[in-house]
């Protein structure tokens, strides 16, 4: 008789549980999400500077299961998660399970500083990316007609809090943009009112590397111009920039908060831990309830000898999906259950164009062969076919061209201003 | 001394005056638009059935002005022209010209019928279409969980409203997606369920063509399944369907007006005549205002011996926008400024997959060779180098594959219920 599997999330720990689970004649699997797409969160940063667009990285979840009768899609917000009677709630609808995998992935971490929710922008979804998009393009179209620097200034100032990957690689690229884009396509504005500013509360940039590599990222930054705010933290967020604990106030109408993510867990779980996180045994199921697992960046299981949980990356997601299916599969063939454990293959960051560092184990190159190597790799863990030509297509011809080609104004952003400034010009926001 | 020419719009009639008057070191130039990209119209149905993406249409502006230190471009609306200072005023902010190209195009003509704007969708804009993309992955996201086949069959009727070739293209492709997609990816729908509705108020759909042609594109669409409603007039839209003047009611959640367009003027100009289009001399001039000229959808002058003025399609918008940059260029250098003449080349139109009618001149033809001409030419007419690529490649993805590949729901689309109905499934719109 075959079970349901009830997998919550389309993100990388439920798209590796559903590929594990598919042509299990033992298996009937039901996939929940809130988008109808698997989303490749790390080419996001690539989306909000116009180099991809959005669909190229976005996998529909139906394609996965096509042609897998015994495998169906649910689009809904899953609600909450009744165990006592085996339910999870989609919107208002009931769906049984017999097993249930959560991967409900994470959220932007505010760290509960003020005003990041109403003035800040994360990079986590199609939409904080298209908004990224064309707050980039708005800001430009505005100040190529103005000449008051303070309010050029203001609007292109792109302040990026938090120093992992994704706020290195996104100061990287929009480092870029004045380099390239600005001369190209707006002559009118001077490139020196164009500034990236890169706040982290630590020492050091991107410190799950070496400090070496570490090293070699904020020199790469600095030249291309990022401003680098080290041992920095940011007490406000307004609408008109932020402010560091020093107190110092940085005019910036566009502030990118990348300072980490929080669990986002479902309700009807067991209580969560530090950051969110939902602990569970080493076989990924929640303590008591050998029927529901917990995978990817939701999950809070700390390793022994560990002080806290596996970091919350990509391949460890994939892996705990991977590991979730397989022990339900044996769990349904009454074999014994294994304990998850991370194999940890490296990271790697890149830092504008042609340039990146990768500590693989023991290996750590930097440079243009660790860009190489990061092209190479994320093209590879991309979903879809059509999805790695079109991007391929789109880094050839960046590479080439120096381009940043999906400069496609969606919705103009209207950007606030000081009190009491003249308004030399007004705009009303476009309903396209 | 320069003469500062500003041309309002950056559609077919605008770019085309706008290449026109590049490199000519006697103009200076300013292109205003509200968005700041032109859109390839005439592919916008197939962003809308999630063949292509919208970028692959829309190529910004400042990529075309790109290297000419002379041309510029503002984001903004037209509020109003004062023809006496010579000022055109964008947002709040005046700009002075010495000649004027009004190329404001046309919007979707609700003729006058109750309920178009408020329950009907046009197909003028990205927008329009992203909007269309969501309501056909939405309504078989839903679809694909119902046993109702009374709502099932509402949620996924597409009435479309209007047989000319915008009509008969979307018409074409929405009836594909029953044939490809919905096997593929919803196989919990039921195809017969599905159903395609084009009404049109004259005896024939695509009336510019032939009879015969006509005949052949009505058999086609006939052949894919479309229901066509010839002779129908509609005489409300409302929330659920659209009502007949014979008082027949259709099920549709999906109403598509793609009944003709009306132009778009710009305050400040001589009144509008018949379908909201300005009068202007032979010359492409305003009457009696020798700096402001009028062209493409929005130009009004009926050429001897008609009784319409020429039609709104994409090459008589070309033409005019380069006749009035040519009788500028001969105004400024003094030389004597010559009439408008519309040289027809022909209309084509495609009818679902591999099959088209085309007639250029007295060559007429349908079928395969038609659908390969129609492609070409629109790839060739396409503008950006790197779009004709990607659309190129998608097209090919897609001819090979039957694929809709862009099936990224963006905003997802919350459908009415009728009063009184059981709510089996309940769904908030998700903010994404």
């Amino acid at each position: 008789m075959q079970k349901h599997v009830v997998v919550i999330g389309a993100g990388f720990a439920g798209l590796a549980a559903v590929r594990e689970l598919l042509d299990h004649p033992e298996v009937r699997l039901t996939l929940v999400d809130r988008h109808n797409y698997h989303l490749f969160v790390p080419l996001l940063y690539q989306v909000a500077i116009a180099g991809l667009e959005a669909p190229e990285i976005a996998h529909p979840a139906r394609d996965v299961l096509r042609d897998h009768p015994d495998a169906s899609f649910v689009l809904g917000e899953v609600r909450r998660i009744d165990r006592e009677k085996h339910i999870v709630h989609v919107d208002d609808e009931p769906l049984p399970y017999d097993y249930l995998i959560v991967a409900s992935g994470s959220q932007t971490n505010t760290l509960g500083v003020d005003g990041v929710v109403e003035n800040a922008t994360g990079l986590k979804s199609v939409a904080d990316a298209m908004g990224i998009r064309d707050r980039i393009l708005s800001a430009c179209e505005e100040a190529a007609h103005l000449t008051d620097p303070d309010r050029v200034g203001s609007l292109l100032t792109f302040t990026i809090v938090g120093g992992g990957p994704t706020g290195v690689e996104l100061a990287g690229a929009l480092a870029e943009i004045r380099k390239k884009m600005l001369p190209r396509y707006y002559p009118e504005i001077d490139p020196n009112l164009y500034r990236v500013v890169l706040v982290d509360s630590s020492a050091r940039i991107v410190s799950m590397l070496s400090e070496g590599s570490s090293a070699y990222a904020e020199k790469t930054l600095a030249g291309l111009g990022v401003e680098l705010r080290l041992n920095t933290r940011i007490s406000e967020v307004t609408p008109l920039g932020v402010r560091t604990e020093d107190g110092e106030f940085i005019d910036s109408l566009n502030t990118i908060w990348a300072a980490g993510v929080t669990g986002s867990p479902v309700d009807g779980l067991t209580e969560t831990e530090a950051g969110n996180r939902v602990p569970t045994t080493p076989l990924l199921t929640l303590e008591g309830d050998s029927r529901v697992y917990v995978a990817g960046d939701v999950n809070g299981y700390v390793p022994p000898k560990q002080e806290k949980p596996y970091p919350q990356v990509a391949p460890m997601a994939t892996q705990q999906g991977e590991h979730a299916a397989k022990n339900i599969l044996r769990d349904i063939r009454g074999q014994k259950l294994k304990r998850f454990r991370y194999r940890d293959r490296g990271s790697m960051v890149t830092v504008g164009r042609g340039r990146a560092v990768a500590e693989l184990g023991p290996v750590k190159i930097t440079g243009f062969p660790a860009w190489f190597a990061w092209l190479a790799i994320h093209l590879l863990k991309l979903s879809g076919g059509r999805n790695r030509v079109l991007v391929l297509i789109s880094w050839l011809h960046g590479y080439v061209t120096y381009d940043f080609a999906v400069r496609v104004l969606h919705r103009r952003h209207r950007f606030p201003r000081k009190e009491g400034t003249s308004e030399n010009k007004e705009f009303e926001q476009v309903e396209e």
